[in-house]
């Protein structure tokens, strides 16, 4: 199987255990509303591709680290998008979860993802013990408090921001998790890992303030304009639309320098390269 | 130290793990508040009840257990307790997190603590890989879906309840994880323990419809009367109060008797007993 389709498997292998015998209907049909149809898949497509770069010895081990990426990035954007955040009626060019279903079920479903992200990682933990314990670990600091994108969304209630430590918890956090499981899934320290990650996540959120900025709410598949709407930090309000491209750039290139020396290290910079061109908009204007 | 002291420790070392320098800080001070002041510490006491019943031989990841519960619970009291769900301004007599931050910190503090649950459990598992990985494996199949307290939640935005189903995971979920992690957590089976996590938990559920008709809401510390009011099933609009008191007493005597062998058989009995007492409430007419 290509990378999207072991993605999509495992995702949903995770989520076919959750739904069960015994769930109630609606959270389990609200489970798989979540992750379908995917976006990009880009933070289990990076893990993934760094776990091929770096030997991919127990694939099924890195299906199920990639998909409970996804996981929790789908929980993270059912809860933003609920009222108390957000308040979008539109992802991926459907209704929201709180939309389609109710608020209490995309409080739910978002737990239950989260929930399931770790619990597929143990359920796995068979098949090599101690690599299912550090991808736990790696996913954990990632995701909750202070250093996960939890803590990244918490810094939107705070009247002083630390701008640094929200740009890199709120967007670079599930990058550098993408980048350090895909290298302890493969047996590898996940340290040197860290920088590639961080800066890939850096480049995706000048790349989505450049969008938010540019797109339209069709193109987007959600509301544009919205961090100048919620007053959002912001690298086009910084930079300018010019500056932010070249800011773009630039932590590019520094995160493909920045890829550790790995078996498939000229590919996977490859990989990189072809994602980083996605993320520059079609839509600059001039 | 003793049992209580034990789990106050192992929860706010969790706590200031989350807390962390780079954390937001009202996020971080609503962690802090959504575990004090505790209530009973009911699951996390018999969680170190089992375990101390099975030997107790690494108290260190035993505290990381009953703390890890204790902060999936509070995490489920934070989110039920928002507008979307129960709408309730009062928890354990003072503001719930949504009235005293704000939404968005409540739904970001309840997330942080379910991460925080099982990345503790993660952390500490350096001291016994293997049964660290069994506790995370019973704490998430009891939290998400389709058995855990999620999924339990879940049933109240169905038309059609499968009240069994409903019971077994919207209360008995964590009591069943509670006696399962004391046995996994001193390298036991924890098979053999669901029976007397299910019993308490029926227990527990039966005792809290009898308190929500007869208590008021000074005596609960939230308001009284909610089932009513939401028109949730209710052992005491069952089988009426003197019916559900039978019940209740009913469960506990078989909760004890399903009490597996092990060394401290007959202490962990007169716990069981003793935590009973607290469960019939004092304000029974007639």
């Amino acid at each position: 199987m290509d990378i999207p389709a072991r993605i999509e498997a495992a995702i949903h292998h995770a989520i076919r255990h959750g739904q069960g015998d015994t769930a109630p209907p609606r959270l389990a049909s609200a489970l798989e509303y979540a992750v379908t149809p995917g976006g990009a898949r880009i933070r289990p497509t990076l893990c993934m591709g760094v776990a091929l770069a770096c030997g991919d010895d127990i694939p099924e081990l890195t299906d199920t680290a990639a998909a409970a990426l996804e996981l929790i990035h789908c929980a993270s954007l059912v809860h933003d998008d609920m009222p108390c955040f957000d308040n979008a009626d539109i992802r991926r060019g459907k209704p929201t979860i709180h939309k389609a279903y109710s608020e209490p079920l995309a409080l739910l479903a978002g737990d239950s993802l989260i929930v399931m992200g770790f619990e597929s990682l143990a359920l796995k933990a068979y098949l090599a013990p101690e690599r299912a314990l550090e991808l736990i670990r790696i996913l954990g600091k990632r995701t909750g408090s202070p250093y996960g994108i939890c803590a990244g969304q918490g810094w939107e209630s705070e009247e002083a921001v630390d701008l640094s430590a929200y740009h890199r918890a709120k967007t670079g956090a599930l990058f550098i998790a993408a980048t350090q499981m895909g290298a302890a899934v493969a047996g590898q320290e996940a340290g040197p890992w860290e920088e590639l990650g961080a800066r890939i996540g850096e480049a995706f959120q000048v790349a989505d303030d450049l969008k938010d900025a540019l797109c339209d709410s069709e193109t987007l598949g959600k509301p544009a304009g919205q961090d100048v709407i919620n007053l959002r930090p912001n690298a086009v309000s910084e930079l300018g639309v010019e500056g932010a491209v070249l800011r773009l750039k630039d932590i590019l290139s520094g995160a493909i320098a920045s890829i550790p020396a790995c078996p498939g290290e000229a590919a996977l910079a490859q990989m990189v390269r072809k994602q980083a061109e996605r993320l520059v908009p079609e839509r600059v204007p001039g």
